[in-house]
């Protein structure tokens, strides 16, 4: 698959549309270190990348079935007639497919730490509807944010597998996908924290 | 090992000294949706509380050697006087040995809602060190909450897998674990969060 990220509409990675993220590199290197992820762990994760590159619109279409099934999950997507917004969900899309590759390849330097802080705003009031000009509910909570964390790990496993690595290696991309995204998922959890208590 | 958890000062669990949690179990049950965890992982939850009660502490001990060896984590133990306040880590050992058993074994029901809510609070402003009657700071901070639950999930990994059960048990133990935690940490995020975030 080519892909070329300064297509996809709204995917403001690395541009000045962008603003800085209030979360500082120390910050950042701490909260990796508190997570586990070693230079070993992004490694593992580069070899993801490559595992995974060709696979993640189809992890996304699996992400995106179990978001449709579960009304309380879908609902965040629904425009004001109540139904989902195909629009929305088609512009999200190409986003979610580029978050996943960049997750496993690009570096965690100031241009990645602004567009998590970027992604976590659009989860919330402050941004949520305006990259796509949409009218869908100005939310995502985060219960829901950190509970589908699980499925975006737990899934991940099968796909990892598919490329006839080694158990070590499966092992070893499994553990490190998990605290690059817990590393993420806490960098999106800020917009939504109380002042203080990030 | 036998327990007995009635003896361990401040775990309140299934007290009214715990108050109702403000989520309602409608709520969990939706999280529980949005997490994933269906009744096959209830029962492969339910093994991994087999597994890992006897190893329960030695997992604890472990986390508290990752934690004390990187003074961001650290430091949120430390007393006044600027040293790691050994009553504090005591007390809170045997409750956090004590919730690896709970999250595995426990039906997530009202009594486990307000105890999750407990938790959540005893990590914030609101009731950092009153249950132990300590002067650490008055807070963890949820980044690192979250960063270091994907230690918590990560390193249980080998613990599931010493009791010679098949890959297949170990993977959906582990899978399960992963679920649980997050579900867990979902609920604890709730008093970090601002109004209607959540």
């Amino acid at each position: 698959m080519t892909h070329d990220p300064d297509a996809i509409a709204g995917y403001d990675f690395g541009t000045d549309r962008v603003p800085h993220s209030p979360v500082t590199l120390e910050e950042l290197h701490q909260l990796e270190e508190s997570a586990g992820l070693t230079a070993e762990g992004r490694r593992f994760l580069a070899l993801a990348g490559q595992v995974l590159a060709d696979q993640a619109e189809e992890m996304v279409d699996a992400w995106r079935a179990k978001i449709g099934a579960q009304e309380d999950l879908a609902k965040w997507f629904y425009g004001p007639d109540g139904k989902p917004d195909d629009h929305y969900k088609a512009a999200v899309k190409p986003r979610f497919v580029q978050w996943v590759i960049d997750t496993c390849t690009r570096p965690y330097d100031q241009a990645w730490l602004d567009y998590q802080e970027e992604i976590g705003r659009r989860h919330t009031p402050e941004k949520k509807n305006a990259t796509d000009r949409v009218q869908t509910p100005p939310l995502v909570p985060l219960r829901y944010l950190l509970g589908f964390t699980s499925v975006i790990i737990t899934t991940t496993r099968s796909f990892l597998a598919k490329k006839n690595h080694s158990p070590e290696q499966i092992e070893g991309m499994y553990a490190a996908w998990t605290k690059a995204v817990l590393i993420t998922v806490a960098l999106w959890s800020r917009p939504y924290t109380k002042p203080g208590l990030w």
